[in-house]
């Protein structure tokens, strides 16, 4: 079993607010980062799959297509765009890094065919990531 | 003279809008970038300073206090913030990298003493900075 | 179950050397890591938990908590110090890497609430580091 | 148990080509990492090693032996080379990052004592990265 | 004025050799560089412009269209070839990453409209690189 | 005009401490870089060369060369040790970073041979650094 890791990027507006609060409850909980004018990241999603090479070819996966899938299933969908209102698999879902890590995972898992999905690993900034390994 | 540089950083939500042009215009010119519920970035800031160093200390400038005004003036200012909506300093301003830069380097000028200001280098992303020398 | 990271940093001086032994043979096992005059370094720390994200705020734990516990137990007694002099919880370990990594864990175990800690991981430089994960 | 990691690094030229295929078949797979004149990369080889700090040293196995097994048998085999052609360890073996991972923990783990191997982690370029841990 | 930079990558095979000397000057002036089989880089280009900033759009050149030409004209020439065989305008040229450099300024220097080009800074390794500035 | 640059390294221990001060003073002016102790950093020093390629070489000098210059005069002189007590061409050198910029650029100059020494860059951290040009 070779795990192989293949990094992808994104950057979006947040904010952490949660709806059923009041204004003051996010403020208090959540401080600066409840700023209702948002603010934003530079996301770096590193997705790790797993398998035994094939030994035609010495690959888990072809990378670009591991790439294409990423990208048109998940990337596209969150690049350049607000994450508490516009992204579809994120509807309900409070933007937190642990929950993105979590819900890119389950998302991405529907879609990819041949290797199996080890894990997603999110970096919200330089200092701060979150890992979802499906359990 | 000896060129000293302080790094800091700040997440941001911004967008590329042109008030004076239609939403058909601003999507042409500026693409995803002028999504009307913005995105955001994480933003390097590397200042430089020029000067002699002191011969009683071997130093241009207090690291700590140039940090300081960095941060209270310009990045506190900045970080967690809508870059198109709330901050004093960018009213104006359309948020691109290269206004940024100067931007920055026109309101710190004004609160640095005991030494001068040489550049400031402005990265939005790893792959995209801006950096201005003052004229 | 989620693992959430936060890097926090810190710089010190340290040197290998074992007190029991002569400066010949710590000079012969260290090499030029036993210098009397000690050498120093960047460390950068990175401490990972693992939680359920809580229903109403997303996250396992505030990572403004979280890194405040980090600074104000681990790394605000590490910077700017000697490891093999200074540190109350370092007292009698050799400041290896490894024994560092193990320390900060059984130190820091001390002070979570709320999260379980999963690993500490020490950078000594880029190219060397070492990772405890409590047994 | 404690788990250190050292890094160490190659610059290489490839190509993923199966001899078994047609050019054509291969160009198919492939694409342009089947360029008959090859291309190249800067590896960077993370290996990480397990074990019990010794109490007297306080290390797992000294970084300057670990370093100096890695290159001798590793990477001074492996930098400024054709991976494909004159690498003694690699014949027969596609070098794809999956099988390169591979070979290096199955021909390291031959030369490693005092300490347990527990996983090689080989980048290709900062976007592509396998890892395998001996099963 | 403001300076505006995009880094690009590509990958590639070459080797140091001069064809007018023998293998035996080659090896002795170029060591495992000039190794006949190549070896290769993951390259890092910076592209440096400079201009003021559009009165109405905030910026020097959309980074879209740089990125595009950049792409085009050059990495898309480059990415996973053999420099010192299939590259049109190196052809001539031992490819260095000064003469890379060079050549990769002149070259993108004819492609580009409204900005001035004001360096090319060229990555061989994290450890080596040249800059050009057009004189 | 080509510049070449070549990034070496070195760890060391140093303290911002003025001899002519009370201890008071130094604390005062300095704060917890002048622990009577020490602290420590891992030095990243980038060397920048100009000159003309050599047209049958195509490169300025030989980056070996260059970089064993560097080690054997500068890093070598400095790794692992520390820089208040222990460098010939530091004696009666406050260890700041500006300083040690300036002292490696004026050291560094009487070793080279064939170009022209153009700056000296040190990163102290990755968020602080001094660059000098010789005058």
């Amino acid at each position: 079993m070779v795990y192989l890791t293949r990094k992808e990027h994104f950057n979006a507006a947040h904010r952490l607010y949660n709806p059923k609060w009041s204004d003051e409850q996010n403020e208090e909980v959540f401080g600066k980062c409840a700023n209702k004018n948002y603010h934003g990241h530079n996301y770096n999603l590193y997705v790790t799959v797993k398998g035994e090479p094939d030994p035609d070819t010495g690959i888990i996966v072809n990378l670009k297509d591991l790439s294409h899938i990423i990208q048109s299933r998940i990337t596209d969908q969150l690049d350049h765009k607000n994450l508490n209102i516009e992204v579809e698999f994120l509807k309900g879902i409070m933007p937190s890094t642990e929950n993105l890590a979590r819900a890119i995972f389950i998302e991405l898992k529907k879609y990819l065919a041949g290797c199996e999905l080890h894990s997603v690993k999110l970096f919200e900034t330089e200092n701060n990531f979150a890992e979802y390994f499906g359990d």
